[in-house]
């Protein structure tokens, strides 16, 4: 079967306009976002305008600044004055100032300071997501009076579900749903449909914590006020959960030790991508560097009894898994906020005791194990140190995720990879430790 | 500053009424699973009916089970009737067969057949999470008559936001948004307006990738259909943002080699906990006897070169770090549907250069380091280990995950901590043949 992309490769405007027709709009940004610039640049030219702004405001910002590459000063102008000024926002934040300027100065009046208003937040904050154009109700209006308000106004909105409600100061009560509003009598005043306890954000506050709040609470929208309640916008839920699941992303890139980047996996250009695992890797290997020395104190024993040596990989191995196990529990677990710093104490008791039992566990198959392969007492030592190290890298996992926190860097980064290395060293002294003891050398 | 939950241990119901006045359901639902049972059951207790039912429906299954043991029989009944169709069959889904059966008997027949017919969808599936209570509009009626349809019917449904839209046959056409009805012209008919291109998938699909395409195309609501097109229910955005952090918390925790489990971190058995842990655990540690075997093949040089295991911790953590970001970006990309399986040869070869670029630059460091605490013969030797180890180490680790996609495993089984256990034995071998060549042992 030909792939829809084919076309394209025989440059054919027909038959990519063809397959294109009725194809969802995220599908064609994904196929955008893995063809070669020039490509991309062709095929987005001959999409209809609007259809064109809609897979525009899918792509990833990296990608969307390639496209922008190729396209012409009006064409560029059209097109970003037409995004959603929140999205265009993100868009403009991540591009080089010189590109930024350009757009800027070509948008109307209107449009160039509503965005310098959103790029006026910080990275990272519910101010750069939100969306500014929303449906504002009067507290004191009849539910006839409010929906005139969103008929008026409803189309220039980014969303007319959640009605932020507003007294005479401009400054929130709360918010009313339309489905409230439609369901209503219409004489009923929108003061008696108000929910005056909708949580509010500020826009300086985190965008991560703010969408993590409208997933437990179940908001489609999420109120954005000023120091003083005074309305500055709403944060939908398709943003959120952009921004969640960005935020997955970038866990799980820093969990295992590499930096997140910003675009396509297929995409993105391989020194990139070694860029972003570089750093980590060179720090993790000086770290090593503890497990040379630790060895070197050893070197006598080693000499004296190789086969201590054999059952080195599986023991930091094991040790780095148990670690990890509960490092990336704790990591987890501090996201999606089921564990606050002042757990530490009662984290660090739970996690004593999974890892001894597992320890208990492992120590009875590593017994078996190295007493058939090397004979029971470097068994014995193998076995000890089974239970010491799975106790110890499960403590150490789960307490180093909550230190981070405490001291404001991201969990994430401290799990598993730098939980592991600790880990390897401490468990090499452990072993040692138990086989002079044991062994008697 | 007393915690609002210091009423409870004192049992000063006031004082818990109080402190419960005004404050967000998630945070008491969230409050509630950290204390004992028996604590939860007397606040339970406390709030009124609609509130206790939407903290309820807040609570893990895990967690409403243990309160429920805590109610009386009619308690119950009135409790699990008045629950969204969805929220129930996930809560018995997960319930031991006695309890469902219990609690199923009590409900009336109109909300025990919808439960039921819920239940016979296959465990993560959409038809488990889908809510059967929708406003579906005909496709000929006009704007006016939809709105009496949605004033009429919309106080039952889950959504009114997202409206199926309806032939003579009952099958599906597309949706209708209430925003475009709203801010229509009371005379346009439905059939104008409808959004014929609206995505839609089957009950029996999996539940997370309709919640991913959810993400993907922004929409609020997902059309559920059967074989012939004909409606079913929808998902909606808040059960498809549940199910996504939960399917990212079960990513996290299989990534590091645990299995997923459901309940709150803090309040979930210790030996709970480590059931999760232990068969991955000694699974990992069978595997790594491989390593065992091969250092007892290589017994003889260690014997002639003790040096050469002081850097064994090293290597093998290296190759496992690298293994371990390889695989856990490609993870994430298959997650997010970057990476399908016709990428592997690409992946392959992109992984492969990622892995020997930063081999090169991790041999050069490694150089240094063994040439000052060891000597340049053994150093090279590492140097060499470190860009073989790297190159194979990323390749493997982003293969692995492909391949038991391919084979109908989920990807985030099999990533770092299998990676790590498989490169750790084979960077061994690289490791002692390389130590031969190069030092002619």
């Amino acid at each position: 079967m030909e792939r829809w992309t084919d076309p394209v490769e025989r440059h054919d405007p027909a038959g990519v306009l063809d397959r294109l027709d009725g194809r969802p709009v995220h599908e064609i940004a994904d196929a955008l976002a893995r063809m070669e610039p020039v490509d991309a640049g062709w095929v987005f030219r001959l999409l209809g305008k609007d259809r064109a702004l809609d897979v525009f405001e899918e792509l990833d910002p990296v990608d969307q600044q390639e496209l922008l590459a190729g396209l012409r000063d009006d064409a560029v102008t059209a097109l970003v004055e037409d995004m959603d000024p929140d999205d265009r926002a993100r868009m403009l934040g991540e591009a080089p100032a010189k590109v930024a300027n350009r757009v800027l100065a070509g948008l109307s009046a209107g449009e160039r300071s509503m965005t310098a208003a959103l790029l006026g937040y910080p990275d990272g904050s519910v101010g750069r997501v939100m969306t500014p154009e929303t449906v504002a109700v009067p507290l004191h209006s009849s539910v006839t009076e409010a929906l005139a308000v969103v008929r008026r106004k409803g189309a220039q909105a980014e969303t007319v579900y959640t009605l932020p409600v507003t007294d005479a100061g401009r400054r929130v009560t709360g918010t009313v749903s339309l489905r409230d509003l439609v369901l209503a009598r219409p004489d009923v005043v929108v003061a008696d449909l108000v929910d005056d306890g909708a949580p509010r954000v500020r826009a300086t506050d985190a965008a991560e914590d703010a969408a993590r709040l409208m997933g437990e609470a179940n908001l489609l929208d999420l109120l954005v006020v000023d120091s003083e309640d005074r309305l500055l916008g709403l944060l939908t839920i398709d943003d959120a959960v952009e921004i969640l699941e960005r935020a997955d992303t970038e866990d799980a890139a820093r969990q295992s030790g590499a930096a997140p980047w910003s675009g396509h996996y297929m995409y993105v250009r391989v020194t990139k991508l070694a860029r972003t695992r570089a750093v980590w890797l060179a720090v993790l290997l000086l770290a090593a560097v503890l497990t040379v020395n630790v060895l070197q104190i050893f070197e006598d024993s080693l000499e004296q009894v190789t086969a201590l040596a054999l059952f080195i990989p599986l023991l930091v191995g094991t040790g780095g898994n148990a670690g990890a196990q509960s490092a990336s529990a704790a990591v987890r677990a501090i996201a999606v906020g089921e564990v606050r710093l002042a757990d530490l104490p009662a984290v660090v008791w739970r996690e004593l005791r999974v890892g001894l039992l597992l320890g208990t566990l492992l120590g009875a198959l590593g017994l078996l194990v190295a007493a058939l392969l090397v004979g029971v007492q470097v068994a014995v030592v193998v076995a000890v140190t089974l239970v010491a190290i799975c106790g110890w890298a499960a403590t150490v996992g789960a307490t180093m995720p909550l230190l981070a926190r405490r001291v404001g860097i991201d969990p994430a980064v401290v799990s598993a990879p730098l939980v592991t290395t600790l880990v390897d060293a401490t468990g090499l002294l452990i072993y040692f430790s138990v086989a002079r003891l044991v062994l008697g050398i």
